[in-house]
């Protein structure tokens, strides 16, 4: 089950250099983690924006929010989730 | 070149069925010969709206300009577009 | 699986009153079907409005999108969707 | 009387862990006792999002408001309430 | 109980001047009615706009909803609604 | 002259408890002496949000601007004003 | 007693070029004729938009809504109106 | 003096092929002799949208809205005008 | 050379009151040179809200932009501008 | 390959001045050296606001966000990116 999912990352001023560097490695490594698991299925920089366009691939709407909101990032970010299904038009019966 | 476009359909009420249903099949043949292609890379659809997800894949923002603009739909539709480029937490090289 | 949904309808002037009531009707026949078979949970009017907040409980987003969209008001109505999961504040294991 | 509430939860970054762990923990406790009295009738995670999508049933605007006023996340929750009433096209008399 | 409703009017070009008069006729007539009822408690102008703010006195918003569906102009106008309680800081226990 | 004041309260994380209850306490008692007055004619609140809907009755816009002004809780009010005017189907000459 | 309005012209596409040339000259001679007795102070075009900035100096919102919603365009714009008052950096007392 | 303009261009349903083949012919012509002349000093095409983003150079506010407004498509276009100057970090005195 | 402005002022918490006294003492002396000057040619308050509406009238964008970016509160506002000129409706060849 | 770049500036209230002015003096050197390499083709402040629009020539999606991202006030700004082509009507091969 494929979700569409815009993160927009803003970190408070308040946060210092050092624990924004830590937050990231974390959600560095858990975002790579998912990826092989198949779970975040891709991820792409908006160009110029702290921000990303991902495709997730999970099992439950349950599984979905479980994975977004323990990511380190996730108070920081502005979320915005768009459940998808097969195009009519699409040439692939399972486009991941 | 990956491009990421949010379409939104809104056909007049003064298109007739016909009308409509000759413009769906064109656009519907123009749509799989560009997925063929490799230009049309995903087709989504959004689940409870008359909306689809897209990423395109062009060599410059003038043939994304022609591929789009000639879509038969193209005059019935909100259209949003990204640019898009490798995010640094990706675990391909050209995730595509 | 659960989904939220916001529906507002705007009938455009151009559809007389017959082909108005005929499509409510159908409308309304349908969406009693749906809540038979216990896939449209919920439907509530907003007070004021030509509006409906409803909950569906589908297996997919596929059979999500392919409920909604074939709704005779769908070309007329404004839809948003949110899906659901449980919370964890919930004291049912399974709120529908 | 029913009301269709969404609270969006957004916590200062000035709030610390633990001011923080224990107002989520008088949050749930109240929650769960509203719900228990059967005045917090649905209450749902929106995926993906620290949010929630409530169903109160209250006997009037008066009640509502103390009830919602006076849970420990309210003054860091943007709040949008909508009056529910039966839709014309539900199967029940008195769906809640 | 007391709801805070927001009309906005917005007649389509198709209407004949005819039509907007008598549909314009009808719907003061019943205005007034339900002002005499006490159930319409308030009626003011926004200056320099078609639109208008209105106090609703019903008893549910079962009611509420009959009483504005059914007005002739229901189908042209954006509507808002507030449900509204008493102010802790209000001089009047009953302020109508 | 009548205008319509929607007042959304945000009190800022870094104000103490007792500045607020202090602050709210002059608000308090300055809001009843100006309903005493005449001048603040109505004061409802938005059922589940920290706003308000007042209804203003003042010689001048400049009577308006010193009154709203000068309220404790004025630097974190949202505000918006709009000028009401005699509804051409109100019942009532002189609706307050 | 001064209002601040922007008016935003949309004619629709249904209007023929001499209903729309007749609409405007009255509109003129209108808008001229309350210039002249000083009811409209100033008219501004907003550059490269078919909108334009007014003041208007009325003895009340009644005035300013009689004056505004019998212009022959009322139907086609989206007037948006703010009160004015004098400002305390002022160097003027009556800035009109 | 500079201008950027944003021009979003949105034909009605009711315009025929012909019409709109004429109005772009027409446009087009205008829009090569104005940058001919040096007043419209930059045209792109935002990429998959019927938009553009113009640089205007003119003597006033007046010419401006002159040559903007008499354009055959400004019936149909929303738009946006923002008045430019010079960049304390730009690397030109006169950036055209 | 006209430019409407719109500048809604928003101090931040931690800025003290003698800093924002003084702030605003330096802002209204180097307000009224300049309005003194013919530059500010009308400054007016809205009405219930800590925002002003005012008419500039310079040379070029470069003067204005020059004149309003040295405001002392303008870290602190938010500001719209909008460039003038004359309406073919106005009854004066040169409204200032 | 050109982009069109909106950048709105906001420092965050905590910064102090002097670390302000190091910013501003990097992120000049910066611009600057972009624009003598032809990578910032053009950069205008907008009137009136603490904001540029900006033209970027590069080669890929990915060069332009190395070069936004690692601007030394890209924490502090809002950003909006719109990708160009030519445009039908323009009267240049190569408009930068």
């Amino acid at each position: 089950m494929l979700f569409h999912i815009r993160m927009d990352v803003q970190l408070p001023p308040s946060l210092s250099a050092g624990e924004a560097a830590e937050l990231k490695a974390v959600e560095k490594a858990r975002s790579q983690e998912l990826q092989q698991q198949g779970k975040w299925r891709h991820l792409w920089r908006i160009g110029g924006q702290y921000s990303n366009i991902s495709i997730f691939d999970v099992e439950s709407v349950d599984e979905l929010h479980t994975l977004v909101s323990t990511l380190p990032l996730f108070p920081y970010m502005k979320i915005e989730v768009l459940p998808l299904c097969r195009h009519p038009s699409s040439i692939r019966d399972d486009d991941r």
